[in-house]
């Protein structure tokens, strides 16, 4: 148990990890729920497919939590996604890379000591915040993306996961 | 200044109210994005409309909010949305609403004193968590949500806001 001073404290680090994973357990879902083909190609409005979306969660959360932990950051082109590389061709390479990522928040949350929550950083070497407004940028993206995510599951008539199941 | 002990604090009081505003003024722009009878009849897959996407997220937010800082919870099926009654006609008349509510949070959040954050709740009668999960809850699915509306944007070819723009 530490000591602060603060205002009011209204989640504490354990509750955000928990959090967080409980939203990527749920992203896992959707992924799962997409058929192989519409996952890497179905999409509405010119937007981008589920895959694609996903691969941006990645990106944000593997070499963004390194970032955040270490203060090394990866520029926003040199992102597995964003150079083009590194983008799984399967629904099973793109769950091996959810899972990898999921293990490796768990491991690099244990780095991410007190302070660090407040100090300020240079997300990818271009958005300004702090660790916590960081995290909650990657947790927000998270949820945004896989919302897009539910209205491709109706719109192929596949029902996706309940949005209250976090497990 | 409160002195609590805590394990970390990740977020504080008033940086929450901050981040949830800023989901709400975004939300906003993403009303306003809509053509006036789009917004009322545009859907995707079967889904709800955006306005009535909005109107859930009003519902949580308004009587929700009520209930998180006096303990009076309005029941699910008296949710003004949820009974069928008072749902807008307009973009304007939702617009109205939706600057109630915004209103109401800010002056109901004066009254969320410290120890209320972790307090056991029983939202709307049926949903146990805290009185800071329930918030989450709460954001959590307006994000969700507006992410929806974006797809029906694409869909219709409308630009949406940029989601980084909370302001």
């Amino acid at each position: 148990m530490e000591t602060q001073t603060t205002t009011v404290t209204v989640m504490t680090s354990d509750i955000l990890l928990k959090h967080w994973q409980g939203h990527r357990g749920l992203t896992r879902k959707v992924i799962e729920a997409f058929p192989e083909k519409d996952l890497f190609t179905f999409s509405i409005g010119g937007m981008r497919t589920f895959a694609d979306l996903v691969m941006e969660i990645i990106d944000l959360s593997n070499p963004g939590m390194i970032g955040l932990v270490t203060d090394k950051w990866t520029a926003m082109k040199d992102l597995p996604h964003h150079s083009g590389e590194g983008m799984p061709k399967t629904k099973e390479e793109l769950l091996i890379l959810w899972d990898e990522t999921t293990q490796q928040i768990d491991r690099l949350w244990e780095q991410l000591t007190p302070e660090r929550f407040t100090k300020a950083v240079l997300a990818f070497g271009m958005y300004p915040g702090t660790v916590c407004s960081t995290l909650f940028y990657f947790i927000d993206n998270e949820i945004h993306h896989r919302g897009q995510g539910y209205v491709y599951l109706r719109a192929l008539g596949v029902e996706p996961p309940f949005f209250w199941d976090r497990s």
